[in-house]
């Protein structure tokens, strides 16, 4: 990714690839958006963000979405929101935008996203971020960014903060969208998982709120043995993760009233949940690590289970837009 | 309970105690039903059961209910089949009826309501037994009674098949109701908790029907965890099930289709679940007794989270009737 002006590229622009696009967009960068479902909304409307930090438009006229990748100029920097279910298409959604240069950045959640793309398009190409952001697609092409914004990103082959972790970093930061490099992905994306496993993993399997979960004596409990069954599995991976993270994530999701993670409206919603990234692959690692874990396994099961009746259900899969 | 022709009181007339009262009295005893919110509709139409092995009603001018057990007379017999969840209320509702030798047999579900009686009236009265029917009230008064209906009952205070025992049963074979007598009556309870676990207790925490738990392969790997818990629990209360029960309950449970457990329409007509019954006594003896069952522990700590949250939601505790 060396070039001045960089052509970035956003592969599944959602809710958090179409607001992390637009502000890049927004502050004169070269984005080019690629769709499904919404791309008619944009193509005809451009593509709106209500945002707590300014609303603001995208023309029709000068957007640049495509519902083809084939369609689509090579890229300097490939940023992938695609939801996690969706990671069987990153070969032929990413593939084609590459360049021998170009800097791959997933936003996605959970664990197991970097390695994805570093099998299939090599290690040296990839970054991973953390997106701390609350937001929603309303409507087709219209967003609405209600609370942070914060993108914590950093390597994944080498643990230090390079040259083009900051490069990128730098264009967001210029964009309105505060981004901070991390020295060590590994443990940014574990820290996030002992808040994630509880209030998206165990919240969305019992269709419960996180207030539900830690105003209750059992759901204390029960959040409590998930997160040090995180540590476990982190440990298990390699990173130490310490004890007061626990109290400090219960302590913040009480200050938070009710809350309805992503993969709990991804369930009421008949959407495929991120069971694999948030669970699967953290009890993978554990398993491979010989951490103990059996809340955890039980709960990926349970997930499991309620993820195939969604899609008995009925339920679609919103990939890529 | 010496009497010829003892008399019958019915405590807690839902469908269970609706149905297997209806049934004695239409042979010809002595019996008297307690009930709280069908009262006035039995009072005016009579009793109304639907039943595969023939339809038949107590008329409205014989059936003899009450809605204040002070105006019942003493019981020779007291049949308790209130919902576990009623329990705090075992003294009031059954203290009044009982005469020096009265018998009292509760056909309740789960583990702890014998414990609860013999504390409550002394062990020497108290019998268990459990009911193997399908059964729903569909309207006031109004009991249908789909698919089986034997009884299995036993003494609580010794481990043989004592006369009394025998009577009992007798009543009910003689009223088109089979009824076995076991000689352990602990050894029944916790068979048939290897089945209740988890399709009632898991699959009213996932609100989810018997085919999706043993349908898929990590729904099949939860049940078989929980199964095997049910067994070291047991052994831990020094009850010893036979490894084959968790095959048996499997196939068993593959053949019937997809089944919604009685946990499970509590849980979806925001009734209070029998939580402490199927799982939280269990857990307190496996604990008692020194065995490892963390999923059976992390599953009542869920299920005692949903169930709080159907209170909060405002559902209504259907006691006794």
């Amino acid at each position: 990714m060396n070039a001045q002006h960089p052509s970035i590229a956003i592969v599944g622009a959602g809710a958090v690839g179409g607001y992390y696009g637009a502000r890049l967009a927004q502050h004169g960068h070269d984005v080019h958006f690629l769709l499904r479902g919404d791309y008619d909304a944009v193509r005809r409307n451009g593509l709106v963000v209500e945002s707590c930090d300014g609303d603001f438009r995208l023309p029709a006229e000068t957007v640049r979405v495509y519902d083809d990748v084939s369609r689509m100029p090579k890229a300097d920097l490939v940023v992938v929101t695609l939801k996690s279910t969706s990671n069987d298409q990153l070969e032929p959604l990413v593939g084609p935008l590459l360049k021998d240069e170009s800097a791959v950045l997933t936003l996605q959640n959970g664990l197991g996203n970097e390695d994805r793309l570093a099998e299939l398009f090599g290690a040296r190409r990839v970054l991973g971020g953390m997106a701390f952001v609350c937001i929603n697609r309303v409507a087709p092409g219209v967003i609405r960014h209600t609370d942070h914004g914060i993108i914590r990103l950093g390597e994944f082959a080498v643990r230090e903060r390079t040259e083009r972790a900051r490069r990128v970093a730098g264009l967001f930061n210029a964009s309105r969208v505060k981004c901070e490099v991390l020295d060590d992905l590994r443990f940014g994306r574990w820290q996030k998982l002992v808040w994630n496993v509880p209030f998206n993993g165990l919240g969305a399997t019992l269709d419960l709120t996180t207030d539900r979960l830690v105003n209750t004596a059992e759901g204390l409990a029960l959040v409590r043995q998930l997160m040090e069954e995180v540590r476990a599995a982190a440990r298990a991976d390699g990173v130490d993760l310490p004890a007061d993270l626990v109290d400090a994530n219960i302590n913040n999701t009480l200050s938070m009233g009710p809350y309805k993670s992503s993969m709990q409206v991804d369930r009421q919603q008949g959407r495929a949940m991120e069971v694999e990234a948030i669970l699967g692959e953290p009890l993978r690692r554990a398993r491979a690590g010989g951490a103990q874990t059996p809340v955890l396994e039980a709960l990926c099961r349970a997930a499991r289970v309620v993820d195939a009746g969604i899609r008995i259900r009925g339920g679609a899969e919103l990939a890529p837009a």
